[in-house]
Order: C-alpha cells, then sequence, then structure tokens
C-alpha cells in the first residue's frame, strides 16, 4: 500500500514534470512573407506518451490569446485553468492514454515563444515591432519543426479553433503527408472584410494609444487602455447578439468599481454589458502583450488558404487527411456559413470531409464552451 | 421679360434665405434624468410653407452624426449633399409644396444646437463634459419647442431612421395628440446589448485618448485618433457581412496615402476595407465634435421608450398615430426582427402600424442608401 501510494506520488510528480512549460529553440524559420528569422523559441507543453511507431502525435493549436495549456492533468474537470479542459485526458476524445497531445505557443505570441516581447539577441533589447510579420503558414512551419523534435513521424490528428483552427487547415494542406486527421474548427479558408475590420479597429486601438511607444514600451508599461479597447470590441465579436442579450440585455451593472479604459465617469448610469467588457478587458492587459496581440490577429487577417497555390481548389486538393469542419451557428467572426462552405469545397475536389455545426448561441466562443456539443461533434469522426 | 429673370432671381435668394440654418432660443428645458438646463439654441432648416392650419408641418430627424440637411433645394439630385434629398421636394413623398419641412439639429449636437461644445454663457467656455447628459426625451422635447416657435399646431408626420427614428418612435409616444403619422426607421424599442457594447467602445476610443484631455480640448485639438477609431468601428456596424464582402471582400488596398489613426505603418499589407475605414475616420474628425459624440450615442444606449411607463405596452398604448415601421433585413444594429416586433406590439395594444422591411445587403445603413426601396416602403402609408 504504502509503495503503491509513493508509486502514485511520484507519478504525479512526474505527470507535473511532464506538464510543465517546455521549450524547442532552433535556428531560422524562413518566413513566407520573405527571408529568415531566428532563433526561435518553441514553448509547448505534451500529455500522454508517443508510441513506438511515432505517430499518435495530437497537436492541438491555441486561439489568439490562448496559450499551451490546453489541459490540466492536475484539474481535468476546472474548465477555468485549461481552455479545452474537457475534451483532453483519459478516456476523452483527445486521449491522452492513447495520443501523445502537443500544444505550442505560436510563433509570435507572449506565453513562451519567440515574439515581439522576447529579447532580440542582437541587441539585448525586446524585438518589439522590429518582430517581422509573421503568417499562419509560418507558425505552422514553426509547429512542424517542433513535431520533428519531439520525435513525432506523422500527426494523428491536428485540431484547433478560430486561428487554432486556421492553422489545423494549413496543416492539413501544408503537410498532407503527415495529417491523417485534421478538425478546423470555427475557422474558415480566410477572413471576411467585417472581421479584417473589426481586427484592425482593434489594431488601431493599441497604435494609437501613446504609452504604446511605436512599440517600445517597457514591460509593464504597455499601452494598456489600447489594448483593454482591443479586448472589449473582440469579446463582443466572440459572442452573438443573442447571447449578449441572454447575459445582459439592458441590466444596469451592480458594481461600478472595475476601472474602464478611459477612467472617466459613467455617462448617466453604467450598463452590466459594459461593466463585463471593462472586466474582460482589464483581465487581458494583465495577461498579454500588445504587440503580440497585433502580430498574431495580423496573421490571422493575412491568412488565405489558397495563397500560393493556383487557387482554392488547387490548395484544398493537397488535403489527404479525414477532415471534419465545425461551424457555429451563432458565429459572426468566422461564419458558420463559410465554414460549411469550406467543407464542401474540400469534398468537392475529392477530400474526406465532414461538417458539423454547433446549435449554440454564444457566438465564436461556443467552442470553449460548448462541451457536450463539441464532444459530439468530435466524436462523428470516430 | 426683365422683370421676370430678376424675380427668379430675387426667388432663388430667397429661397437660399428659406434654407439657410435658422436657429431658435430658449430659457431652460426640464432634463429627463433630472434637473433643467439652459438656455438651449436649435439650429433648423425648413422647406415649403406652413399652412393656414398650421397642421402640415413634417419633422424629419436626423442621425448620430446627421445634420439639418436633409434636402438641398438647390441640389436636389444629389444624394451626397444632403442625407434624405431624394425623398424631400415637390411631388416626392416628403412633399415639400404640400408639407412645411422641418429638421433641426438635436440637442447635444455640434452643427448648430447647443452641445458640448457651444459655450457655457456662465463661464464663457464650452460647456465640454459639464454638458448634462441628454436623452433621446430630451431632444424631443426640445423639438417640441421649436415646432411651436415655428407656428405648427399639428405634425402631419414625423420620421427618421436609427437615432432619428428613436424621436420619431418618442414623438408619436410623448405626445399622441399632436402626430398624425409617424415612420420609424431602423429604431427599435431599446438597444440591444451588443450595440451598447459597439458604442461604448467608440466611446471608450474617445475618452482614451490623452487629447481628449476630459473633454476640455480646445477647437481643433480634439481626440482624432480617438474619434477616428470610434467611426471606424461605427461604420462597420452601418453596413453588414454581406455588403463589406461585396465591396471590399479581401481586396488589397490600391491607395496607402490615407493615415491610419495610430499613424503606423501597415502590417504586411492594407486591405481596402482599412483604407476605406481610415477614410471615413478621417472623414468624421473633420466635421463632428467628439464630445458630441459621447453624448448623442449615449443617448442613443440609453433610450427605451418604456421608461417612465408602467410597461412597454403602456408606453405604446399611447400613440394614436398611423405608424410605419421600415426595418432592414441585413442591419445588425438594430436587427428587422426588433423593428417587426416594436410595431406587432404597437398593434397588439390597437395602435395602427405597419411593418415593411427593406431587402437590403447594406444593413443599417440601407436607409441612407435604398432610395427605391425607402421611397416604395414610405408610399405604402399614403
Amino acid at each position: 500500500m504504502v509503495t503503491h501510494i509513493e508509486h502514485d506520488v511520484v507519478t504525479n510528480v512526474e505527470t507535473e514534470r511532464a506538464n510543465a512549460l517546455k521549450t524547442f529553440t532552433f535556428d531560422a524559420l524562413p518566413l513566407q512573407l520573405g527571408g529568415s528569422f531566428g532563433p526561435v523559441t518553441l514553448a509547448y507543453e505534451t500529455w500522454g506518451t508517443l508510441n513506438a511507431a511515432a505517430d499518435n502525435v495530437v497537436l492541438i493549436t491555441h486561439a489568439l490569446t490562448g496559450n499551451t495549456h490546453a489541459h490540466d492533468a492536475e484539474r481535468p474537470h476546472d474548465t477555468r485553468v485549461a481552455w479545452w479542459n474537457p475534451l483532453i485526458g483519459p478516456g476523452r476524445f483527445f486521449d491522452t492514454s492513447r495520443y501523445f497531445v502537443v500544444c505550442s505557443n505560436v510563433l509570435g505570441g507572449c506565453y513562451g515563444s519567440t515574439g515581439p516581447s522576447s529579447l532580440d539577441p542582437v541587441s539585448g533589447q525586446p524585438y518589439g515591432m522590429r518582430f517581422p510579420v509573421v503568417t499562419i503558414r509560418d507558425m505552422v512551419r514553426a509547429q512542424r519543426r517542433l513535431i520533428e523534435h519531439v520525435g513525432g513521424r506523422r500527426i494523428a490528428m491536428v485540431a484547433g479553433g478560430s486561428i487554432g483552427g486556421q492553422q489545423a487547415l494549413e496543416w492539413a494542406v501544408a503537410y498532407p503527408e503527415l495529417v491523417d486527421r485534421v478538425i478546423v474548427v470555427a475557422a474558415t479558408a480566410a477572413l471576411t472584410a467585417q472581421a479584417v475590420a473589426f481586427s484592425e479597429v482593434q489594431r488601431q486601438a493599441i497604435l494609437s494609444d501613446p504609452r504604446w511607444q511605436q512599440g517600445n514600451y517597457a514591460p509593464g508599461e504597455g499601452p494598456e487602455a489600447g489594448l483593454a479597447i482591443a479586448r472589449m470590441l473582440a469579446m463582443i465579436t466572440y459572442q452573438s447578439e443573442e447571447s449578449m442579450e441572454m447575459r445582459f440585455a439592458r441590466r444596469e451593472a451592480r458594481r461600478v468599481d472595475i476601472a474602464s479604459p478611459g477612467g472617466y465617469a459613467d455617462l448617466g448610469k453604467r450598463f452590466d454589458v459594459e461593466g463585463y467588457l471593462y472586466y474582460q478587458g482589464n483581465a487581458l492587459v494583465q495577461r498579454f502583450d500588445a504587440n503580440s496581440y497585433l502580430y498574431i490577429s495580423r496573421a490571422m487577417d493575412l491568412y488565405d488558404v489558397s495563397e500560393g497555390y493556383a487557387s482554392l481548389e488547387a490548395a484544398l486538393r493537397r488535403v489527404r487527411s479525414t477532415a471534419l469542419f465545425i461551424g457555429i451557428r451563432s458565429d459572426f467572426l468566422f461564419p458558420a456559413a463559410r465554414v460549411r462552405w469550406l467543407a464542401e469545397q474540400v469534398s468537392a475536389v475529392g477530400g474526406d470531409a465532414t461538417y458539423v455545426e454547433l446549435d449554440s448561441p454564444h457566438g465564436h466562443d461556443a467552442f470553449l464552451k460548448e462541451w457536450e456539443q463539441m464532444n459530439d461533434a468530435l466524436n462523428t469522426m470516430k
């Protein structure tokens, strides 16, 4: 018994180590928009074990302000501590007793991977806006190096939502020979003009904040108001008219102690939805780098799966993976109709694509909330 | 002949005078949120002649950044010089040979009426944020004083879109005995949480701009970046995914000479939609006061037709006018379903309400673009 307990303890310690943030650094990455950039460090976490054939890798790709912590083995039932927690773990869809699950922070990020807040080894200063404009394709190429580094020879599944979904799609197109199954959630072949427009307003809020200082702000002295405003707007686009009506309607805020980005008094009153947005804005400022926000959101805008190919069809014809596309009824950032259309295009050129729609009022964010529906959708692929 | 020519010339001059901006000042206005404010000046334009019975007044109410110039008698076919130009004039729906058409700048505005940029007669300084929070109801009460001033005894029609539609609705509820017909375009009983949220992000962009200076900026030294960002976001909400896809899709901008609010270089490239939004942002900065933007947009958010009544039904039961509600299929700021619902509620309590929907892809702005459909919709009321 004591031995068994000790074994458990040891196992836990090892699990904890296994789930600690690891890093992998390589010299240089050729960039889609030209030139080469390096050194590149990718931070990542893994769960489960690589099998002997090295073909059980599951790559999970995160969204705009996401990080490597898709799953928390210590608190597997807490949806707040890891962003796809209920979908990952022993016996879950992304079964860590069967797969070797990897989640890396994107190139350009601020959760351990090289990004604009990283120190340029040449100058010893943060890159700031000297960081190159990176694309979804660059992020995926960097991930490819990481998968090699961890010994993966095949990708059993690559899955992600939003910008993570763009990455999953890009994996299936860029490396068709490596990917068995691809799961693209709430992502499309390319953003709509409206989505680019929302994205650009967010960036302008950051770029116009004098504390941004051309990107050369000191840590902790960044464009807090600008980033908070960007987040406020983003949060609207992640939800829907329907869900905001359910959550807030025209209720007045009970608490008015959260400062707005501008810090000025409420005009007339404070609506509940306003207090919520201030809270969300403040929260992101505490945890995210404004320059990373600029770069990653720009990668989202710039992404077009067909770029570099003769046509969209030519790009999609490359896909060899079994593909699952998941749209969300109430998503207006990556509209369900466009996710469905993409799945149809893959089928039309001979691919094995399925489309499933989440019947959720929660808008784009449903892929981070609707656990039962997400699980059901994923299991259509089993 | 010469006399005739001279008469024509004189007529033109008189017409010009008749369409010049007039003002009316009164001492004090009791405010919905408490207290009283004055003196209040309303700037207005009129077209046509008040009849002997003084019952042929048509009041046209403008939208957020609109002004008194709903019609241009000199250039009646130019849609750019006056915002409802094709709908107003001799023989047109708002027939100036039959009606005495009045359009006033709202209380809080910056096109001649008293607003935050007006000089406080006590201090000799602009009111800035010492201007009181005004509501749609206050705007309408001020308009009521104006109608009395011009000698109107009945309102044959009151019509407007967006915030102008809120004012039209408020007229029918506040002064049912005065209004024969009311035309509410792209407006609802109250804004959705999502619309309030969009509105608040816009205001925060202004309030966070250091040049805003708590509202005490000198003329021409205001929060240009903040106001431009607010306008960029507003322009997205005035259109639709569909119309933006039609107009911009993912095309690259041909011109990159228009400065963005932040003034920083384009990241990777400039999308056409981005250049368009910069242009729109810059254009508003040239013509609109940032503090007026704060106050008028806030009035829009705060409006709830039922406020001060026992219920929505109690408010709507007051309506005695023949009411036409016009929704726009692709409007997500004032969703068509909610405009329709409002019309149904008026009918349900015994009112004479009709709903017509514009089948337009142009979003909220369709009431300023779809002239044929607007005209057809209006004529359902004839």
